[in-house]
C-alpha cells in the first residue's frame, strides 16, 4: 500500500444564521477505517440536480463572490431572507455534499470484507463524495465490474435507480404507461433506454426542439413539446394511445402537473360511458421529484376526483421496497453500466475547479446537455 | 295498498348547449316496479353541497331568472363561456339530482324481498331524490329502526359515511389523527362526534369566531382560526399535541392545502436529529373532498418530500373496501343515526319552493349552519 497522505481536500458549504451562503475546501484529517471500514480515493463523483439543493442552499447565485486563492477557494453568496426559514435546519453547519461517487479502495480496517476490497474500484452512496478520501462500510461499496472506470462508474445510483424506480413505481401501482417531464436529461435518456428495453410506453415532456431532437435521435416514440401551441392536443393523444396514467415531473413548480392532469382526465374520459360530474374513475398521478422551477404547484382541479399529486423520493423508494429488492435493481445497474445506464460529461473539474464562478454559473442552471463530473484527485 | 298516482314531480337540472342553465319540475310516470323492485314515497332528501354541483353546475347565479309559475317553476342561469368545457359530459342531457334520502315504500315487486318492504320507512342512495316517488331494487334500500321517521334517516349516507371514512382512511393509511377543514359544517361536526367516542385527536380549522363557538360547544378540543394572525402558529401547535398528518380539506382552493402541509412538516420537524434536505421522512397527506373554493390549489413545497394531495371521493373509497367493510359502516350509522350522525335542518321545502330564488340564493352559498331538506311530497 503506498497510501501515506494523512490530509485530504472536502468540499463544504456553510449556510450562516447571518444569510450568507459559503462554499469551501476543507482539510479534513483521513480517518483510520475501523475493522469494518474502507477508505475510497475518491476519484469522480457526479454534479447532479439532488446535489445543487444542498450544495447552494437558496443562495442568490446572482450575489456570489470569489475569494481566497485558486488552490484555497472560497465563494460567498446571500440567501434572501425570505428562503431563510426553509434552510433552518442547517444553519451554521458546515456541511459535506456529492451523494454518489466512485474511486480505489485504498486503505482498509482489518475484517475480510474490507481487506477484501484493497486496490478495489468501487462506486458508493451516501453523502460527502466531493472529497479526495471517503472513509465507509465496506458493506455500503459497490465492486465494479473489472475494466469499469470511475469515471464510467460515478453517477451509478442516483439517476439509474430513480429511471428504475420510476418503472418500478409504475408497475407496483397498477398503471401502464409513463409520463416524464424534463425528458431530455441525462435521467430522461436514461429512463428511455429503460422503458424502449422494457417495453414500457414513456411520453416525453421538453420544452423545445433540441431537447425533441435528443430524445428523437434516441428512438422515442412519444415527445410533446410544451411550450407548442398545440401541447394539451398533442399530450391528450400521446396519453390516449399509451394508456399512461403515471407523470414523474422533475420542474415541480407552476401549471404542468395540473396540464398533465387535465390532459390524462380528457383521455380517460375518450372512454366514459355514463357522466359524472366527479370525473372519471381512472386514477391520475404525478410524482414530483424535482425542483427546475421553484414556483408553487398551481392544480387547477379539472381532472375530476380521482387524482394524486406528491413527492417522490429515491431513498424514500427504496426504503418501502426493501433491501432484497433494491439489489435486484442494483444488480442490474451493475450489469448495463455502459449501456443502458451509461452517464455522459460535459466537464470534468478538479475540486478547486468546482468553485470557480464561471462554473458554477454553468452547473447551478441544470440545464439539460450540461452534466459536470468532480475529480477530487485531479491535479490542477 | 293505498296507491293510487301514476304520475310524481321530479326535479330536473338541464345545461343546454347554448350555456344555459335549466331548473324545472318535470312530470314522471311512475314506473310498475319489476320483481327486485320497490317504488318509495320520498320525503326527505337533503341538499348536501355534493348536490349542488350536479344541480347547478358551473351557472352564475347572479344571472338567476324564475320563470312558469310558482306549480311549475322554472328558474334560468347563464353558464360562463369559461366553464362549458368541464360541463361537456352533461350537456342537453336534463338530470334528476338528489344524491340520498328516505321515504316510505307504497309499491312492491313480487319477489319476497321487495314485499317485506311494503310500509316500511327506508333510507335510499343512487340519485334522483328531489322526486315524490323513487323506483329502485329492494337490496339498495336501507330499512331504518323503528321510531325514524325519513328526516331523520335522510342523511344517512353522505355524511355520516363520507366522516366514518375519513377515520377509517386515517387507520388504514397510518395516521394517528386527523385534520379537517371548514370544520364546523354538518359533516364537520358529526366528524368531531366520532373523534370524540373512538378517542381520535382531531384539529379543527374554522374561518371565523362563530365557526370556533359552534365546534366548542360539542366538546372539540383544537380549532384553529385560519384567519388569525397567529394560525401557522395554532395549527403547529395543535399538530404537535396531536401528531395528525392527514388531512380532509373540503375548500380545495388556494394556499389551505399547503399551510397544513407546511405546518405538518414543522411539526414533524421538530423531533428531527438530523438535516436532511429533503425534510422529514413523516409522510403527510391531504385529501381534498370538496371544492368550496374555486381557485386553484397553491403549492409552495415548504415541506420536504413526503407528502401527497389528492382527490377523495366517497364512492371510490367504499369500492376500496369492500362491501363487507362498507357494511359495517352502514350499521354503525343505522345504530347510532339519532345520536352521532343526527343531522339538523334550518328549512325543510316542497319541491317547487326548492325552485324559488330567495332559497336557492341561501342553500347555494354552501354555508355553515344552513342545512336545507326537501320534501318532495310536503304540500306547499
Amino acid at each position: 500500500m503506498s497510501f501515506e497522505e494523512k490530509i485530504g481536500l472536502q468540499l463544504r458549504s456553510l449556510i450562516k444564521k447571518t444569510g450568507e451562503l459559503e462554499l469551501s475546501l476543507a482539510k479534513a484529517a483521513i480517518p483510520e477505517p475501523a475493522a469494518d471500514q474502507v477508505v475510497v480515493r475518491v476519484e469522480a463523483s457526479p454534479i447532479n440536480p439532488s446535489d445543487l439543493g444542498l450544495l447552494l442552499g437558496a443562495a442568490d447565485l446572482k450575489t456570489a463572490k470569489f475569494m481566497g486563492t485558486s488552490n484555497a477557494p472560497v465563494v460567498t453568496a446571500t440567501v434572501p431572507e425570505s428562503a431563510m426559514k426553509a434552510m433552518a435546519g442547517r444553519l451554521d453547519e458546515s456541511m459535506p455534499v456529492g451523494n454518489e461517487g466512485a474511486g480505489v479502495v485504498v486503505k482498509a480496517g482489518a475484517s475480510d470484507a474490507a481487506q477484501a476490497l484493497v486496490g478495489k474500484t468501487v462506486a458508493m452512496i451516501g453523502g460527502g463524495m466531493y472529497a479526495q478520501y471517503r472513509c465507509l462500510k465496506a458493506a455500503d461499496c459497490l465492486v465494479l465490474p473489472p475494466g469499469t472506470t470511475p469515471t464510467e462508474g460515478a453517477s451509478w445510483f442516483v439517476n439509474p435507480l430513480t429511471s428504475l424506480g420510476m418503472v418500478e413505481t409504475m408497475r407496483r401501482e397498477g398503471h401502464k404507461a409513463l409520463v416524464h417531464t424534463a425528458a431530455a436529461s441525462n435521467l430522461g435518456q436514461m429512463l428511455n433506454k429503460i422503458c424502449l428495453k422494457d417495453r414500457v410506453s414513456l411520453v416525453n415532456i421538453v420544452r423545445n426542439a433540441q431537447q425533441e431532437d435528443i430524445l428523437r435521435r434516441i428512438g422515442a416514440k412519444h415527445v410533446c413539446n410544451s411550450v407548442a401551441p398545440t401541447f394539451m392536443e398533442d399530450l391528450t393523444k400521446a396519453l390516449s394511445e399509451t394508456g399512461a396514467t403515471l407523470a414523474f415531473d422533475a420542474i415541480g413548480g407552476g401549471k404542468l402537473a395540473s396540464q398533465i392532469l387535465t390532459c390524462m382526465e380528457a383521455a380517460a374520459s375518450k372512454t366514459a360511458k355514463v357522466y359524472s360530474r366527479y370525473g372519471s374513475t381512472v386514477h391520475k398521478q404525478v410524482y414530483i421529484y424535482g425542483g427546475l422551477d421553484p414556483r408553487p404547484i398551481e392544480l387547477n382541479r379539472a381532472f375530476g376526483m380521482a387524482w394524486g399529486v406528491g413527492g417522490w423520493l429515491l431513498f424514500a423508494f427504496l426504503q418501502k421496497i426493501g433491501a432484497a429488492e433494491a439489489q435486484k435493481l442494483r444488480e442490474r445497474v451493475a450489469a448495463e453500466l455502459k449501456t443502458t445506464f451509461a452517464s455522459h460529461y460535459t466537464q470534468i473539474v478538479s475540486l478547486p475547479q468546482a468553485l470557480q464562478l464561471q462554473h458554477i454559473a454553468v452547473y447551478s442552471k441544470r440545464a439539460t446537455g450540461e452534466k459536470y463530473l468532480i475529480n477530487p484527485n485531479k491535479v490542477g
